[in-house]
């Protein structure tokens, strides 16, 4: 059979990459970067050149062997996460989504995965930079809708990524604090029958890139997040976007191990 | 005669593909696939890449089995169409529409697609996907509207398929459900003369993609075809529309075995 | 002198070109095919890639000598007309326009350019397709500009070709048929001055692709050309052109025989 | 010294290209070509390949005397002048602007050009033409604008270039003569201060080009450029342009003799 | 471990790199050429070819000490800054701030710096050129403010540079000078609480780019930037930005004895 020969790379690849670890003890809060506010959130989304695939599969091991060495390494100070967009996004093929204190830090993660024999092969798609903060209009909702608003999401894997960048209009900018926030009131409100299913995260770009917002969410069921959309596009709020998506970033959650093993093929 | 060669290639593509086979038990329900609601398409549009035709034509029949095989092994899963663009669309030359129940079976395909030897040479196009869903205007249309609809399109090929993704604007969103309704009624009506020879099919993208829906067309007769698009730009529904083609992909059916009797050219 | 030697394979190409006949007994009704409604017109614009210039030249004669033979080989279903683009637009360098009764027999004949061991040196600038159809409103004008518009125009070379592709807005669409007509009737006047020296043609696009229309013409007087233009952008139905151009495409009337001598060199 | 040997690499060069020579009895009549109406300018930018620069010098050389030679021949018909945009654009690496009574005659050029050895690593940047007409608006003006209009520009090398490209709204087409004489007068009287230190140069480009209008620069001090636009931006005219650069073209007025100096290094 | 191979390349670049030196008797007066009218800032950035990368190291140091040379030479002229852009923009690796009385100064370094054997692996991501000037509005200040914009921004190093080209809309140039006025009041109050920490430069740039200014950004506090960006987009004046950002280029005050070292690895 044609793709027996594939099994067998699998598994060597596994065990290769298995190889490469990096001491636990010095691992970044990474809790802690995936919750708080005043944290720089990157989205980096790069594909692959035409001569990655050309190249012999031992030596595309050994790049994605120094890829993981890379990663585990500056994992000792950031969060960092790993996405497949191959075969959903027509833009990319990997999306790595990284958490800093200091985006320097996050800088000197891309050029040492961009300076290494497998960045050599990377194309970047894509880069996008937001800040955390806390929720700029919850304080101003009904006591109800911020209880609803702590439901948290269901538990279990949430397999399919969405990332959409939004940029508001300039009359957005220009209306009062609580014109903003009336309208965001509706929003969170069309928002709400989905926060079980679906998990979302905000980022601040403004003047870091050419957007606004970064949204980020995480779902099993992509039906109940095409709802969740729509539900939102209904609202006022969504009349000041001048831009949403362009591009729509649709991935799956995929481990630096799993992406590696794709990779290797 | 310089195309003697050719017409013996053709003979001999047709011979080795057609002894890859695939036992046919396990098939996909494709009726199911293409007829429910809840079931996800992708639109999976291609360009080969300029070294492709610069390979000895053998090397191409042999990456060509390879996709063959690809193809039929997530037959299994997927129910997979293809489709000629070349000559006819300048963005892409084969189509790829696959049926889901979920995405990351497609996501599955198109990464074994991309993959094999085949896939290397392939440059993604353009990748758009959509969801099934029932009829969201038809319950209120009048019982004669809702049984015309019912008419079958006539029988016999229908060689010619058209691809128009559509963004609304922000404005449609934000009318009520009953708006919407009666400007999808005269939609509806306008279309109407053209169920027997334009056959049609909707996906919803929301959220999937920059997009808010694909539709998707099979005809005989393109010119109408081109009669129904006129009479859809005169109703009210098409003054929101802020993107509609962009690219309107036009091909032909053509199955899988066609195409590669074509690509091994 | 430097120039002597293309002189030579000037004279060598005529040669080996000139031996590719086609017996003329079976060409397409030419006349028919580029004087009635129901015509599907293509005009399918190409690049060369950059490693063209670089091979020998005998082997690009070798290559040319083909695409001669694949040509006149379609000549017997199509009319094929061929513009030299380079020097004057910026698009592309080669220009087809093919008419025909059925769209699939315009893919077959570029499916076979593409596939020709010229084709594989050639990337797509751009396709579009049109119907040719009864002109829409002359119907309804005085008859003294029914006569007038049936002034042929001047005999003698028109070497020079424009190609305009122009997409309507959604409210001229939802204007009445009558409202149109009066529009049209001024743009109609606008134009006559012109007939004379400024042969023209118009192709339907709507559905085929993201156009409404493609405007060619042909004329020995640019000068002509573009007052012609102008006095077209005055008139109202000018205000309702979402598009107009974009590209323009700006070439020369050039027989197949000239284009194949001047990529020879 | 590092920068020694491309001293005598440059003195080599004056050396080489100084040997190509054309008879100077058949020159174009270049002030007749640059100063009448009815006459064509194209302006041509190219930007160099990548594998230009890889080359040997020697055979850059060779390539340049070449280009030199198709200059020259050229010049018999078409007066043709060079200027450098590299460092100064990003768009292109050198522009021509080709003045010819017919545009066939500009086509033979760049066809020439384009097919010379240098040819071979050009990339068109850009083409664009237009044609030179008696000022529309002049007549209507008054006498002591008439005469302040015929200012001569202050002699001395005015070294720098800018080529800005103008498309008009379709309102402005549909103004009166008389309202766009209005608005040309007020335009006329902004730029006066500035006919001294900048020389400017129209171009008519309706149906030639995506363009209404080229207008071409000449200055030695480029604050007073700006301020000559500045001031052009606030008159009501301006408020009519739908596009206007995009490309901005600058660069310095380089004889085609530095210009080979500069490409040979 | 494998990284201790890149350490030891480090040293040795920095021991290399180190030799180039040039004589600091004729460097520019960089503080005149900083802080002066008059002075024309061309921001040029730079992506790196694929080639770049695939080079032996040995080969990419002799280049990067040759660029050494290159810029320190014209740093008698010009005062030159250096940015890192890669791993924080997705434009461009570098970025380049050049400073000079004349553009054709500026031109000719771009012109030694593309000629050179590391320019021939540049590929310019983009150019742009303005003017510096003296502050048109803030003559008309209010004392008080005319004393708060004096406060200099506080000691220390400001490693993050931001840049953002702005075009206005053809609305803004047609009002009357006090109502700019008025509207570049409001936008200085706005930005106030953020001079200390936020360090910025303006650039004229109508007429020498399809734009209308660059704003340049230093800061060690992008949390801060970020709030005055959003500051200014609350205030009328923003609504008049065309183009805001397109690109927003975003990188790192880098040496350039910084920026060879991280080429070389």
């Amino acid at each position: 059979m044609i793709f027996s020969v594939s099994v067998l790379m699998r598994f060597l690849v596994l065990v290769v990459v298995g190889l490469v670890t990096v001491p636990a003890g010095e691992a970044a809060d990474r809790d802690k970067l995936l919750s708080e506010p005043g944290i720089y959130g990157t989205f980096a989304a790069f594909s692959l050149d035409a001569d990655w695939a050309k190249q012999d599969q031992t030596i595309r091991i050994a790049q994605l062997t120094v890829l993981k060495g890379v990663v585990e390494q500056h994992r000792e100070k950031l969060a960092i996460d790993t996405y497949l967009l191959r075969g959903l996004s027509d833009r990319a093929d990997v999306l790595f989504r990284i958490h800093a204190t200091e985006l320097r830090e996050t800088q000197q993660f891309l050029l040492d995965l961009q300076g290494s024999p497998f960045g050599k092969h990377l194309n970047t798609a894509g880069l996008m930079h937001g800040l955390t903060k806390k929720a700029n209009y919850v304080p101003g909702l009904p006591d109800n809708l911020k209880a609803e608003l702590k439901t948290p999401s269901e538990p279990g894997p949430k397999p399919y990524v969405i990332v959409i960048p939004i940029r508001k209009d300039a009359e957005w900018w220009s209306l009062s604090q609580e014109q903003r926030a009336t309208m965001m009131q509706e929003h969170t409100e069309a928002s709400l029958p989905y926060t079980k299913t679906v998990k979302r995260k905000l980022y601040h770009s403004t003047g870091l890139d050419d957007l606004d917002f970064i949204t980020y969410f995480e779902t099993s069921r992509l039906e109940d997040f095409q709802s969740l959309i729509l539900a939102l596009e209904k609202v006022k709020e969504f009349r000041h976007n001048r831009r949403f998506g362009h591009p729509t970033l649709l991935g799956t959650v995929t481990s630096l191990d799993e992406i590696i093993e794709v990779l290797a093929q």
